[in-house]
Formats: structure tokens, C-alpha cells, sequence
């Protein structure tokens, strides 16, 4: 029984970057395309703050044309579609996104809804749900495309493999799980109704935890060489008793990292695993949406960067 | 080890059909609304022909609203298109079927694409597919839907049972799994690259079987007391060499049905399981379309109907 290789999803997220930047200057070069997106975040929620600033910094330094639209807690909902509406008809913006949560007054699936599918880089429109479904080219959400991305570094050709994902959310679980099944794994889809759910991932070759729950999946629930990928974001105490006392946290996934270390080929670290790939993706997203307006294909050095699912 | 129960989907889609035409009557008594279904036949393919006689008469004897659009094999595409968008305008109309297959120099998905998603009583048009993959209410695909009414009238709550449906079209397969998922089974989803499909269908509390194989899965592929529901319909030689040598075929299932028997604790014939619930969804879905049209619940009759998944 060796370790399990750690799957560095910083550094891969990095490396994505750099392709999709390449790819930028060679679309703006060739075909003086330039890809937008546009973020919009209602409201003064600190952590949607920080993602906000973290996908304007990126898209820039990816070459692309970012607009931020920051627009106060109180905006009402028909301002807000009135907005999305614009972007939808703006020509120098291919991917628009709308920050979640907003503030209660706005029906979020509503402004979701607005959106034009096809700038939809956040894959959270029904339609591009549907044209991931029944296998037409879709705008994916950006963490399960990470996810299978590192997959398909980690493990070359996913066919016949048995991946069972535990979580059903339509962001993560779902999309995740019809992205597995069109790479021809066997899916399982688990959740917080599965029975015996240890049982369940022990026959995984592939285990995605989208939960939410600190360390749920242990060690013994992973089969011997199985691929491990974490996509739970957990804030716990701090493991120094006084550090926690005095309110310091820690970030730890679905699962229980250092035991399953010792069972999983291979696994993601959180942090450093999953979550870099998630920008990344919607960068990559964003580049999807501006190519595919001009009915051009991806550039050859993204659709050849590792793992590159398209 | 008792043998297992038939599903006898030929007396439960009678039922259902009878359910149904009384609520055709409530609805037309208490809101004046007479469901109305189109359905649209290019050329004249012989099976597709008598499927679509079965449609219109089945309607009518539900007491809604009828048409039969029969058009020549040589119809253009414009001319379908425009013939599909004037029932999408057309107020008598909940519920459009283009039957398929279309004549080769028509574009199928061009064509199922137009049809408003509202009306689509297939629900084979991607919103439809975006709408149950994330949960919203949809119009879902009639044989899948059928299957499940047939499931939860033989066992129940489905919560927690492990479903393995094997086979991932579109039409059966994806949707099939969508609903196991939605009534909370733990769902695997198994097809042509599975490795070991007989241990995975082994550990199915609920097997679906939705394959196109003739006699594919074997008596003891399945688990003692699961539920099986054979979708497939294969036509193979009769039994009888002498009939097979004159062209005599019948019918058999993608399931061996007499190994099966002895192994399942329920189980679909074929013909007679899954079958005849096909067109009675279609009506289903009418007059959900037709209910949806004016804001109005399905009437009581049905949604007490046996096995009745709204
Ligand atoms: N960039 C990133 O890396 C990124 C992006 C998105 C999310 N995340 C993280 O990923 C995790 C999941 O996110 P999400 O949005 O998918 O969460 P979610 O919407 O809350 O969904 C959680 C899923 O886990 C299932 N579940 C809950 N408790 C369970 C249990 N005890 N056993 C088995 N299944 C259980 C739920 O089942 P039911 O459906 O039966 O309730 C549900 O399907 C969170 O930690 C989130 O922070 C990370
Ligand atoms: N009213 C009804 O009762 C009704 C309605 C529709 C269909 N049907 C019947 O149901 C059956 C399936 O229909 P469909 O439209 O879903 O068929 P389909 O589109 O041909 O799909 C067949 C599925 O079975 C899988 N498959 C093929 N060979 C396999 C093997 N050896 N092992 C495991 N999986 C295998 C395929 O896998 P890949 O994806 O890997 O190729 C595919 O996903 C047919 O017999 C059809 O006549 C009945």
C-alpha cells in the first residue's frame, strides 16, 4: 500500500490559465476577437466580494475584456434584468455572471433564467442543463468541468471505470455526474438518502464528494487505488485548541484527507485541489462562449492543454 | 424462492387511460377546457402508421381534442416547420408529436427543436431535458415516465433503493435515471462500456433494462426479490422452427422473462409491461400541457391515480 499521489490543482489551474490566455491573444490575433465577461454582484457580501475581484483580476490577466457591475443591495429586480438584458445585447461580452446568493428580495432563478443561454458561463441555465443532458455542446458548470479535467489527467481514458459521486446539487453532483457518463464511466449518483452509502463508494475507481459535510468520506470507504476528487469547502475550528478558542479556522473537504491518503492512487488536497480549478473553468468557459459566437472552434492550445475535455 | 409477480402494465395503462378520461370530463365540465393533441406523421413508414392510428384513437376515447397531420414523404422541411409552428399558435392545441423517424432529408432536432417546450409531449426538446435534470416541472419523456408509475405502484417509496438502469439514450435510458434520482433511489446508470454488467445489475433493488438486446440480461444478473422493468422490445425469430423458417417472429424483452422470474420479485412481461403505458403518458402529458395552458392543477382523479408521480 504506497501513498496516494496528490493531485496539484493549483498548479494545474495555472497552467490552464496560461493556455487560455495563449488562446486569447491567438483569437484576438487571428480573428480580432477579443473574449468579455461580464460580472455582476448585487449587494456588499464580503466573501462574494473577494470572488468577485479574484474572476475580474483573472480575467484580465488572461487577456480578456472584464466589466464588473457592482450594484447596491437594494437594486430591484426589474433593474437587474434590465441589466442582464443589456449584456445579453452587448457584442463585447460572450459570457455573463450573475454572483450568488442575491439579496432575498430578487427571485434569483428568474435573473438565472434571463440570462442568454449562450453567454451562460456559469452553465446554470436550463437549457445548457439540457444540452448537457442529452449530449449537445453545453456551457458546463465550472466546478464539475474542473473535476473531470483533473480526472482526465490523473487517469488518461475514464471508459468502464465505476465513479461514484455523492451529491445530487445541480451545480456540482448532477452536471458531474453526466459529464462521467458521456467520458463512458459507469455513474452512480449517491446522496443523503443513499443506504449504506460507505459500501457505495467503496466501489468507486473514481469518488467525487460533493457534500458539504467536514471529512464525512473516510479512509476505509475508498477502494485500494481508487481517484479521489474533494470538492467540499469546510470552515472548522483550527486544530490548536487556543488558536480555535480565539475564533481561527481551517478549511478541510468531504473528505478525511490524511486517512484516505492512505487507500486513494490518487486524491485532491483542500485547499489547492478543486476550488483554483473553478475560475480557471469559467475562464475557459468564457473563451467557449466568445469562440463559439463567431462559429470558430477553441484554439489548438487549449483544446490540447491537459485534460482538456472538449 | 416464490416466483415473481407480473406487472400487468396492459390492466394499469387501461386504468390510467380510464383515470385520465374522466379528467379529460372534469376539466372540460368545471373549466371548459378540452385537451387537444396534434400529432404529425411524415411519409409512410407502416409501423409508424399504426402507431399513430393508436394515438388518435386512444385520444379521442379519452374524450380530447384530436388531429392527425399526415403528410406526404416528400414534404420539405419548411413547409413541417411552418406546420409545427402554426399548432405552437394554435389555441385547441396542448400538445404537438412529430412522429419519428422523419424522412432522411429532414433535420429531426431542427424539427423537435421548434416545438414549443410547453407543448412538447415527448419531452424530447432539450428545455424539457434541462427542466427535469434540474428539478423543475417538465414534460417527461412517456416510456421512462410510464416505467415509473409502474415502480411505484409495485413497491412504494423508491427512497433509498438502489435503481441500475442499463441503457443511456435520450428517450428511455436518462430520463429514466433523472426520475429514480428525483424519488430519491440511488441511481447507477450502466451501457455498452460497462465493465461487468452482471455483478452491476446484481446489486440492483430496481433494474431497469432499456437495452435494444434481445434476452440480454440473464435470470441470475438479478438480485433475489428485485423489481424489473423490461423496456425492451425485440423482435425475434418464432419458436417454432417451422413458423421461424415461414417468417414468424414475436416478441421478447432485453430480460430472459423465464429465468427472471425465478429470480425478481416482480417483473415486466413483454409484451403487455412496459408497452401499453407508452401512449397512455402521451394522454397524461396532454393533459398535463393542456392543465399547465391555463394555470390549472391536474385534476384529482389522476393525480390519485395508481402510481402517480406528480
Ligand atoms: N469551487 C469549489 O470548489 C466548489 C464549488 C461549489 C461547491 N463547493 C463545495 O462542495 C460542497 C457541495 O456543494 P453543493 O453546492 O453541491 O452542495 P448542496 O447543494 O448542499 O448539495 C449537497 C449534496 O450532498 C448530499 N448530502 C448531504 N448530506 C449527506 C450525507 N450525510 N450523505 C450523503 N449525501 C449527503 C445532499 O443530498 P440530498 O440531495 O439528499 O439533500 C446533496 O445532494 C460544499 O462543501 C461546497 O462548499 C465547492
Ligand atoms: N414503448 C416502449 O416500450 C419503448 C419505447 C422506447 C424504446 N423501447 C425499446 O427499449 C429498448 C431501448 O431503446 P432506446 O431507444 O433507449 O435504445 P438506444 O437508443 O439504442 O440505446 C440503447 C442503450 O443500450 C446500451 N447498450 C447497447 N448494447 C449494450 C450491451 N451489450 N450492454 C450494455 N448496454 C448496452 C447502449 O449503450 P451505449 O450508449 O454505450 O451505446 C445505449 O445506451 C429498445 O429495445 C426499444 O425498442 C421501448
Amino acid at each position: 500500500m504506497s501513498e496516494a499521489r496528490i493531485i496539484d490543482g493549483k498548479a494545474f489551474a495555472a497552467d490552464l490559465r496560461g493556455k487560455i490566455a495563449e488562446g486569447v491573444a491567438d483569437v484576438r490575433a487571428r480573428h480580432a476577437l477579443v473574449p468579455g465577461l461580464a460580472v455582476v454582484l448585487v449587494g456588499e457580501d464580503p466573501a462574494s466580494q473577494v470572488y468577485v475581484r479574484n474572476k475580474g483580476e483573472q480575467t484580465r490577466e488572461a487577456g480578456m475584456h472584464s466589466v464588473t457591475h457592482r450594484l447596491p443591495a437594494d437594486t430591484t429586480q426589474d433593474a437587474l434584468l434590465r441589466l442582464v438584458d443589456q449584456l445579453n445585447h452587448d457584442p463585447s461580452i460572450h459570457g455573463i455572471l450573475v454572483q450568488l446568493p442575491l439579496p432575498a428580495h430578487i427571485d434569483s432563478a428568474a435573473v438565472l433564467a434571463a440570462i442568454d443561454p449562450a453567454k451562460d458561463v456559469d452553465g446554470f441555465h436550463v437549457v445548457n442543463a439540457g444540452r448537457l443532458a442529452v449530449g449537445l455542446p453545453a456551457l458546463v458548470p465550472c466546478t464539475p468541468l474542473g473535476c473531470l479535467m483533473l480526472l482526465k489527467d490523473t487517469v488518461g481514458s475514464l471508459r468502464g471505470l465505476h465513479a461514484v459521486v455523492v451529491g445530487r446539487s445541480n451545480i456540482v453532483g448532477k452536471p458531474m455526474a453526466q459529464l462521467l457518463l458521456q467520458a463512458d464511466c459507469t455513474v452512480t449518483v449517491a446522496h443523503s438518502r443513499t443506504v449504506d452509502l460507505a459500501e457505495t463508494c467503496r466501489r468507486a475507481d473514481i469518488l467525487v464528494a460533493a457534500v458539504g459535510r467536514p471529512e464525512m468520506v473516510r479512509g476505509d470507504w475508498i477502494k485500494e487505488g481508487a481517484v479521489v476528487i474533494d470538492v467540499g469547502i469546510n470552515r472548522v475550528p483550527a486544530r490548536d485548541p487556543a488558536a480555535a478558542a480565539a475564533g481561527k479556522t481551517r478549511l478541510v473537504g468531504d473528505v478525511a484527507f490524511e486517512e484516505a491518503k492512505a487507500f486513494a492512487g490518487a486524491i485532491t488536497p483542500v485547499p489547492g485541489g478543486v476550488g483554483p480549478m473553478t475560475i480557471a473553468c469559467l475562464l475557459l468557459n468564457t473563451l467557449t462562449a466568445a469562440c463559439r459566437s463567431r462559429g470558430l472552434e477553441l484554439p489548438p492550445m487549449v483544446t490540447t492543454a491537459r485534460g482538456t475535455p472538449v
